[in-house]
């Protein structure tokens, strides 16, 4: 390539990481808007996470067409068409991060006068804080290319998994303890698995990370500690 | 281009778009399989369900593979360039159906010895019968590129959202009349969301279908009819 072409590349590179970190920003705080929604039952910032949303989706289909638009002009080498192939794949990760952060505002407007009781929150709180740190940690190991950084998020993978099969026995319980919870607790069954999912978008960036690094791709090795779709609760009413 | 490489990319868009056509009929097949475990509450058909779900997973990341480097060695034209993107775009969605089918049937498997009445079953397989639908009649509009039916399914993906917000309050309603459907029925929900799910990725290879006929997207179009995330079941006990 002539040096005009190289340099007409980079900047077409640099754009495209440009518009990921603006996408994993806006994605952190939908993420963070959404659970305070929810924990303060505020109706208007749930609102505001809604229409929000058309931005990331918005902001996924430019940064597709500019990586697509790019290896078809440029014809990047192997290097360099990884770091677009991990910029697709990490939009598309980051654009359902947003949906999952959109479905929980949802919810929150749902909940608006439902018999609730605060302690039913305390556990989705917990998951979500979690979650949340795996998401700000993914994205800061994707923006230094730090393979450790995202080893640690893969590994910790794990306890979102645990902690949401907990919560989802809990939620339960709760349930049959007083029919009055069933609607509530519905729901949060609902935010709590958004949330879990979340953490799986953050361990798939995570794996993305470690394939533009590497070139190495992590089919199958993951292991899965969500035991909650294979959980019963027995009733003991 | 010589004819030896228009030959030669032929081949591969060929070669792809039989990979797509495998993964499609698989994905039925996932989604056929898993409803049937859960109906018959099959748990050996679920465990086979679960193993499959792998073949999905591989051949996703082939398909990718294959039709970025396609477009890296070939820069094709803005017309091709459509059918390589949708082709990824599609893989991507038939690759997250055999995720919902998967996690259906790993509930298969917690449902199994729980309390349980037929009855609740129905709305489920009401559902599942017009998604599988959606998912095999978009899957046809792709194979032949037709317009006219791909947006059909995606005008009747509004049912499916209604028929899920219906089934959702029914099922809270059993769990509020007898506890011990709490926790048959908090799966059950699962399974529904999954299947409502399996109707929105019918709808977004719809829209590719769209857009790989017509270059056009249709971004913020959608009419989105599934209110259950806003929807406040009351107790009634």
């Amino acid at each position: 390539m002539s040096e005009h072409i190289v340099s007409r590349f980079d900047e077409e590179l640099k754009d495209l990481a440009r518009r990921i970190a603006e996408m994993g920003g806006l994605a952190e705080r939908q993420v963070d808007h959404a659970m305070t929604a929810l924990t303060r039952l505020d109706t208007t910032l749930a609102r505001s996470v809604i229409d929000d949303d058309r931005r990331l989706d918005l902001l996924q289909h430019e940064a597709e067409e500019m990586a697509i638009l790019t290896i078809a002009r440029r014809q990047p080498m192997a290097m360099d068409l990884r770091e677009i192939v991990g910029a697709i794949r990490i939009s598309n990760d980051l654009e359902r991060v947003g949906d999952l952060a959109k479905n929980i505002a949802k919810r929150v407007i749902a909940l608006e006068g439902q018999f609730q009781s605060p302690k039913l929150l305390r556990g989705v709180e917990h998951i979500a804080e979690l979650s949340l740190a795996q998401l700000k940690n993914v994205l800061d190991a994707y923006a230094t290319r730090d393979l450790e950084q995202a080893t640690e998020v893969r590994d910790r993978d794990g306890e979102v998994d645990a902690m949401y099969t907990s919560l989802f026995r809990e939620l339960l319980t709760y349930m049959m303890e007083d029919p009055r919870n069933i609607g509530f607790c519905a729901h949060l069954l609902f935010c709590a698995k958004n949330i879990e999912r979340i953490g799986d978008h953050a361990t798939n960036i995570a794996e993305t990370v470690h394939y533009v690094v590497t070139g190495e791709l992590q089919l199958d090795e993951r292991v899965k500690q969500d035991a909650s779709s294979t959980t019963t609760v027995a009733f003991e009413g």
